[in-house]
């Protein structure tokens, strides 16, 4: 991993996405940061850009409204869709020969400028040249990115934790970089896909991060200035315990008056500084972060006691609901760590301040490669509510792997988890209209593809463009990710790219969730850093993570009837769903039961047929992988940048042998166990 | 664990294990650092030192010949045992009241003095005042410890690999401490236990270590002088590419001139300065150490190359019989780590210059709790050898449990390896006279008790005094220990604690290995630290170190007759021993034999019945080791400091819940793998 480069690859804006617009005339009307973000944009395009007659402007409704709307060769008569520039959305409008992009306001009017890049840029791609309106108002308020870059390199975590993308774009050493281009050029390319909130330090707040709330708070607004061009807001990650580590008081019980004061001043100081700051992000009473669970006050209450202190400034606490036991004794079968968020919060609904966001990890456990939703998600319908998903891939193969996640977040978001919403309904709002939103831990380090495997530049890509708009098809949010990212390439070039990565990225979750841990029972991977297998390596552990395999069979029973009753956390008519065994999908069934290795499937096979199976038939699939990218050799050096070329095939080489480590761990463990033969006849070791 | 606090626990050499010579009259006769020093230990014990009439007489042989023997009070008549003198012993005559210490030289003395104190202190434990002479010459004439300590903090291994007492009394962040007052003071306690011999850094040379060799020799020399005042040679771990890594060459091939040429002068420069020099530690073609193999040369043409350079100066080479593939494939059963050392060692029988020491681990693997000897101790019979020992408890509770290792290392000295020599005669010397030695691994630190726990102190003490004299039953060495350490105590406490040391620590070697890894094989540790239980922690990892438990029985074949062939390694009666089900011993079944959990050891019990009942029986017997020392509660704050107490507490907690831990998963894992009940019915969670 090389230190910070300072021409990083150009990830999905090279400027060849932006050839389209050389030696146009534009013009941009209107005032503000980010409309000036456009002007640079088109300017360095090689645009011609002005305020008078132009092929392409760029306006905010406002200013459509002051002027004459012929001024940017708009018929009066032409219906604008205003409605649906309401909630921060635009339209690419095509008349006569003009483009025309209406943002509700500068930042919007931004990502419309990127959107008619992403129509040049497909448009080039299918054949087809895009020619009616494109109208699109974001359906997620806030599209939020959390980074878990510590600022002092941590000593078992290191400077980004669970990062595996080299250093931090933010900081080096101890303090915030000098050099911020990287966080500049991040920031443009977050804007492209419409992300618009980014918190820039570690929920686990160590003693120097902590102080970025107080004496760091020049640096911080150093930070807000990289992302404030490109519509995006800055947020905080908070020690719960700030009052104590950095005011010197002797509590931070979130109802003590002189706590309350002192969360209030700490916030008037960050405004005075950073007039549009976002707000706090917090891991409260979790894996051993400070809570007030010490006070004996609820997580409401904590959360409350920030959130008044941001109120008066408009700023948000972001509280996460990542809350159990990680000191959990594996003897104890009562204890489920999957039950523990609802536990604590669903009991909370209607608690928290209009300004709290509860936070909340897709799944119940830890963003596995195979989990269901979390309950906690419908469980409280009066509060705002974040879903949380980790674009790094912690447990999808670190970046090592292609691991094209759209797939399973788009899964996430549109399951319908109360009978009437799908997650992302819940997210969008309230029921009651409050806002929430969609969280990713961001995947990006100083590594000169941004995201070690190039490939996952696509999951970064995905992630904005799905918290914009969850009804996109993954395969389609791809199509643009390859249409911008090899925009230099010839047509007939990048239909042979475009059919090569589908192949190796469709299926590629699927693909990594066959040769690893079966069957949505999660975790078999190494201890502490959680790549590559180890079938036992957290079943006698304090986490909560078991998988109770014996002689017999394997799975853990979370039913109502027998088990730990965490199904029955679930709405109708998922907890009938998940409570019996004849009814639980296939890919869930070892979340929710614990059954005997010959118990057969749905799909026909036996569970430890399917063991062995799935990891073989995994691992051959990977050949048809590294066929697809062998196939483009001819591309390298022309389309294909030979540093990227030569990346990918390291880490393809990286992943097969990994994945065969698995496939055999696996296997043999299981025949170890069950003693039963693989009925293909493959060899076990 | 405190940073090196000035005045550390005494260990055995409090100042009240000084108090007979307090008022004494003393004469020290002879020249040298070593006679130095006892007239300085006499002078801070309140002795009035002179040259004339004394009570008291330290001598050199030399001088008794030179002098008239009437004028140190020995009647010439008497025979002073002086063939006992010649390799370095001393002996303590008592003549008339008169006590006179007579060493072959002035290390020799200095021994004899320290070998008066440990009569007086054990005399008065067992109430027999000491009356005869002691003579005593050291069975083995390299009697050493390596210290794994780092000068840079590593990353991953920190400070000193392998250490768990604090930092490096030596180093501290990258450089030699300024203050070496914690070497001196711990000079002074190994000089009581006669070790001769100390290799300062640790034996993976990182780059900083490896510049002891060149620009560190000055700060080097500061170590050496502390030592020197207590007759130990200073050694220095080097690396084996140093001719590239800090000469500059292209290669450091130990047949090239230009290597050869390096090595001299390196050799050269470092005598030029400390003239006393003992030599180089070389850990080569280990765990990633380059070596020879890398040009095709043996180990013999490695060690040969670095003995060249010191031969003229009289310094000798260690060099490191740990060589064994470390990426082995977990699949390939053909591989087996133990027959490593042999297959590569054993062919080069004769072929090491006389100034290289083999230095072989007691066992095949790496320093397990439970181990065979290792057969490379006995094939190379013309190559001077010396065992290894680990005195640091890395597999042995990390100086948390109380794990007394005499016991161990006694049987492992005695065992009778080739029919007729033990494994101290072999390391004593060559069938031609050779000497070789004993070398163990230090276990202390900047911690206030030198091995963070207290009772480990004894570990130390006990290694030094049976390479001196292998013949030594460990019990009394513990009790040697037990009466210079609590020299304070009245004669009826001396006498309770010794009771309630015994009761703990006589067996503890024994009841870690009840609890832990069942039957010799090894391992089950928690992978990197390696403390606490893991039972699949290494089972599909590259470092050869597998019990392949399936759900039928456990263990490794390694019969000549269906398994590795490493028995056959070993001369008659082993290999015949070893091969056979039948006759080989239960506590190394599983070290050679792969077999069925209902398999009949000779105790009686099946292989299951024995793990179960042993994890569980070791963990009830520690209920005794915690009575025995909360029995000595009235003492505390009197004969027992108060730290010591409080800090022995805490660790015999933590002992007893790793114990738990321990017992609980490997039963756990046996039974999810057998399905085979507790006969006892004692609870399997």
């Amino acid at each position: 991993m090389q230190p910070s480069p300072t021409s990083p690859h150009p990830a999905w804006l090279p400027a060849e996405a932006f050839r389209p617009l050389a030696g146009a005339t534009a013009a941009v009307l209107g005032q503000g940061i980010c409309l000036d973000t456009v002007r640079s944009e088109l300017s360095a395009a090689g645009a011609a850009v002005s305020t008078g007659e132009a092929a392409t402007y760029v306006v905010t409704l406002a200013s459509v409204v002051e002027q004459d709307p012929w001024a940017i060769g708009l018929d009066p008569s032409v219906d604008v869709p205003r409605s649906d520039l309401a909630q921060h959305g635009y339209v690419v409008v095509r008349r006569d020969g003009r483009t025309i992009v209406i943002g509700a306001d500068g930042q919007a009017a931004l990502h419309g400028f990127y959107a008619l890049l992403r129509d040049k840029a497909t448009g080039r791609m299918t054949g087809v040249q895009t020619s009616g309106d494109n109208v699109s108002a974001p359906d997620q308020l806030l599209r939020m990115l959390d980074h878990w870059d510590n600022v002092a390199v941590h000593p078992v975590m290191g400077q980004v934790e669970r990062g595996y993308s080299g250093g931090s774009i933010f900081y080096e050493d101890g303090s915030v970089r000098q050099d911020l281009s990287r966080v500049s050029q991040y920031a443009r390319l977050l804007a492209a896909t419409g992300i618009n909130a980014v918190a820039i330090n570690n929920v686990n707040v160590h003693d120097t991060e902590a102080r970025l709330l107080t004496d760091g708070l020049a640096e911080v607004e150093r930070i807000a200035a990289q992302f404030r061009p490109y519509a995006i807001t800055t947020y905080l990650a908070v020690a719960f315990d700030s009052p104590i580590r950095l005011g010197g008081l002797e509590t931070c019980d979130p109802l003590n008056p002189d706590v309350a004061a002192w969360w209030r001043q700490a916030a008037d100081r960050v405004y005075a500084k950073i007039a549009d700051f976002g707000g706090f992000l917090v891991k409260a009473d979790s894996e051993g972060q400070p809570g007030p669970f010490a006070y004996g006050r609820t997580h409401a209450d904590g959360a409350n006691a920030l959130a008044a202190a941001l109120e008066p400034h408009g700023g948000r606490v972001l509280w996460r609901a990542f809350v159990y036991n990680h000191q959990q004794d594996w003897r104890d079968r009562s204890t489920d760590r999957a039950r523990a968020a609802y536990d604590h919060f669903a009991p909370l609904n209607g608690q928290f301040a209009s300004n709290v966001v509860l936070q909340v990890k897709h799944g119940p456990i830890d963003f596995q490669t195979r989990e269901p939703v979390s309950p906690v998600l419908a469980a409280l319908p009066a509060t705002p509510i974040a879903v949380e998903f980790q674009i790094t891939q912690e447990y999808t193969g670190q970046q090592r792997h292609v691991c094209y996640l759209a797939p399973s977040w788009s899964e996430n978001l549109q399951f319908r988890l109360d009978g009437t919403r799908t997650v992302a309904q819940i997210s969008s709002a309230t029921t009651s209209g409050l806002p929430g939103g969609i969280v990713g831990v961001s995947n990006v380090g100083t590594d000169e593809f941004w995201t070690r495997h190039p490939l996952a530049q696509a999951n970064l890509y995905a992630f904005g463009r799905l918290a914009w708009d969850p009804s996109l098809s993954p395969a389609d949010v791809l199509d643009e990710w390859i249409a911008l990212t090899f925009a230099g390439a010839s047509n007939a070039d990048l239909a042979r790219i475009r059919t090569a990565l589908h192949a190796m990225m469709d299926g590629s979750w699927l693909r990594y969730e066959g040769y690893t841990a079966p069957l949505g029972v999660g975790f078999m991977v190494s201890p502490h850093h959680h790549y590559g297998p180890a079938v036992d390596g957290y079943e006698y552990a304090p986490w909560g993570t078991y998988h109770f395999a014996d002689r017999d069979g394997i799975g853990v029973d979370r039913t109502c009837a027998t088990g730990t009753g965490f199904a029955g956390q679930y709405p109708s008519p998922w907890r009938e769903v998940y409570e019996s065994v004849d009814t639980c999908p296939d890919d869930l069934l070892l979340f929710f039961h614990h059954v005997p290795y010959g118990h057969v499937l749905h799909s026909g096979k036996t569970v430890i047929g399917h063991i062995y199976d799935s990891r073989a038939d995994a691992v051959e699939a990977l050949d048809g992988v590294t066929e697809a990218w062998k196939g483009l050799s001819d591309l390298v050096g022309g389309s294909i940048p030979v540093d990227l070329d030569s990346r990918v095939r390291e880490l393809l080489a990286e992943q097969l042998s990994c994945a065969i480590d698995w496939r055999d761990q696996v296997r043999s463990y299981f025949f170890r166990k069950s003693g039963v033969p693989d009925a293909t006849g493959r060899r076990i070791y």
